[in-house]
């Protein structure tokens, strides 16, 4: 894998760019491996500001990551640019420093680029990451963005009462995982679903949800979300959007709350047949509410020490799905799209 | 108008009642005005439990209504029965009463009957008005459930802050013009829309808008609300769902918040083209909430002395649509849904 010997002046860097913006679901060709030339191993002298320069270990495939791809600038992150390495959340090792809170060899998490090596201009958005016997990669989910989307959403969005009834569709995701045994640790009733069999059992036994389904298996999802929660819903962690949505509002229970997260963004925009059934919000007095994690980022402390604790004493699992080697990044984002992934999507550049 | 002497024995009572279920838009024709035969002047002996018996005065056109025509039970309040007299909100004086909350002459307001005469068998249900210098019809818009539902809406749903955006649709209506009104003597900016010219300007001149629209000559929903809110909109009172929620949710801004009550519950049962636009939700971070305001009931009388001051005060302005007859309550009933009415739909049963 390794294309240079960092000890040299100057490094081979390989990079993945954004051939042109899309509207559809993204396929591995809207994305190209190119040879980004050397690369010094220092951050350059004259540089407008303090920087460090990183060697990048572990990437994250993410969901939102499609929104990017759109030639839309009114969201709260803009999109790549084409032509230009893509962007991401990373695991990388500091090889250069000019800022004073980095030093070489420090390990940070942070947005860095879909490359070997990445100039990050500003070093203070990133994380220095204390090791532990948690593998590192795991900083890109269970101890991560897609971790605290979950420990925000659940803790801050949903108001969670023990005994109340929990869905999570696209469960054994990223942050489905995550919801569905924070759930399970605050004494919810948990189903999960899923888009195969070997989901569902992975939501079920290793996981322990109460119940999971695979959505793809029913021909009915109304009837599906009536058979396993007979009494409704109290609690639903939108991750899909679409028909089931539209189920999910059928069966929710008075006084529900639906917090929105992640992929329901994606599917608006091409999703042809709508939402129909939001007429009951009102006799229902259900809540919808979207957020996103970095709103709440004052609670990232205390997040990892309890994720870092219940992973530790065995109350929470974690489930990766990781590929080797950045020319196969692509295939991996793609792959989010249509649930080839099982658990959080993850690509490793470099083991060093 | 007058059917019979009260001072009589007994009194002919016209009633209207439901023919039978619709899933569509109401027509006259699915209600009849029929004779109900003689009705004794009293409470029967022999009934179960303490009982009035009023003579209507003014009768309530609600949107709401329209669900209780649907053979839906699912609801949180049953459907009417076909061939029975359709139930609704209005004024009324009491005749004869074995509750002893009540006595002959009192003017109440509650649940009542679409007819000349009722048999209230839940009095504990009803209200007693204090009769004042303000019309008794005002009891079922200004001062009665479409007043209350914009100010629990407004206030506890909405979260309103001095200066910011509220947009507001159906806005001449009962629940629209009390929103606007309390979204200006709040410090807001409020624009409204509705669907005829004399509406609009109503809204303007009477209601004190800041703009107003006439949203039937807008082309393009989304470049209308983009015009009289560059900034976007903080706070949406929602009243009728469709393209109208969909072009809202674009131009939302940052933490919008919507409150959703009313007739989208009627229109998301028809609409075909669904609500495509959630997407909004997360990267606004908006929340939407149904709600229903008799969950806030003990608020209802500080709101009465809230609308009461302010009205005379001349602070608060109200434009009621009176009909006069029952055997025009069908037509006037089914203008809502075509935007026949300007301002709270009322029927006038007997002025005595």
């Amino acid at each position: 894998m390794e294309q240079a010997n960092p000890r040299a002046g100057s490094a081979r860097n390989r990079k993945v760019v954004l051939r042109d913006y899309i509207s559809r679901a993204p396929r591995e060709d809207d994305m190209a491996l190119v040879d980004g030339g050397a690369v010094p191993l220092r951050v350059p002298e004259g540089a407008a500001g303090p920087a460090v320069l990183v060697k990048n270990l572990y990437l994250s495939c993410d969901p939102y990551m499609r929104g990017r791809m759109r030639d839309f600038h009114g969201s709260y992150i803009p999109p790549f640019k084409p032509g230009s390495v893509i962007e991401g959340l990373g695991v990388a090792r500091v090889v250069d420093s000019t800022h004073p809170g980095f030093v070489a060899g420090d390990i940070v998490s942070g947005m860095t680029g879909w490359e070997e090596y990445s100039l990050i201009d500003k070093p203070e958005q990133l994380n220095k990451i204390q090791q532990s016997d948690i593998p590192l990669s795991y900083h890109l989910g269970l101890l991560g963005m897609p971790g605290f989307t979950a420990y925000v959403g659940f803790y801050e969005i949903c108001s969670p009462k023990k005994g109340e009834f929990v869905f999570v569709s696209a469960a054994s995701g990223a942050v489905g995982q995550i919801v569905g045994q924070l759930a399970k640790l605050h004494g919810c009733y948990v189903v999960g679903s899923a888009g195969t069999n070997q989901k569902v059992e992975l939501l079920k036994d290793k996981f322990g949800f109460d119940e999971a389904f695979n959505y793809k298996e029913e021909p009915d999802l109304t009837a599906a979300l009536k058979r396993y929660f007979p009494e409704g819903i109290d609690i639903y962690f939108e991750n899909v959007g679409g028909p089931m949505l539209d189920a999910v509002l059928l069966n929710m229970r008075m006084h529900g709350r639906i917090a929105v997260c992640g992929m329901v963004s994606q599917h608006g925009m091409t999703d042809p047949s709508g939402i129909h059934n939001l007429f009951c919000l009102v006799p229902k007095r259900i809540s919808m509410k979207g957020f996103i994690q970095s709103d709440y980022i004052k609670l990232f402390p205390q997040f990892v020490d309890y994720m870092t604790k219940h992973y530790k004493d065995g109350k929470i699992e974690y489930v990766e799905d990781m590929s080797i080697g950045l020319e196969n990044a692509p295939a991996a984002f793609v792959g989010l799209f249509s649930g080839k992934n099982v658990g959080k999507q993850v690509v490793c550049v470099s083991q060093e």
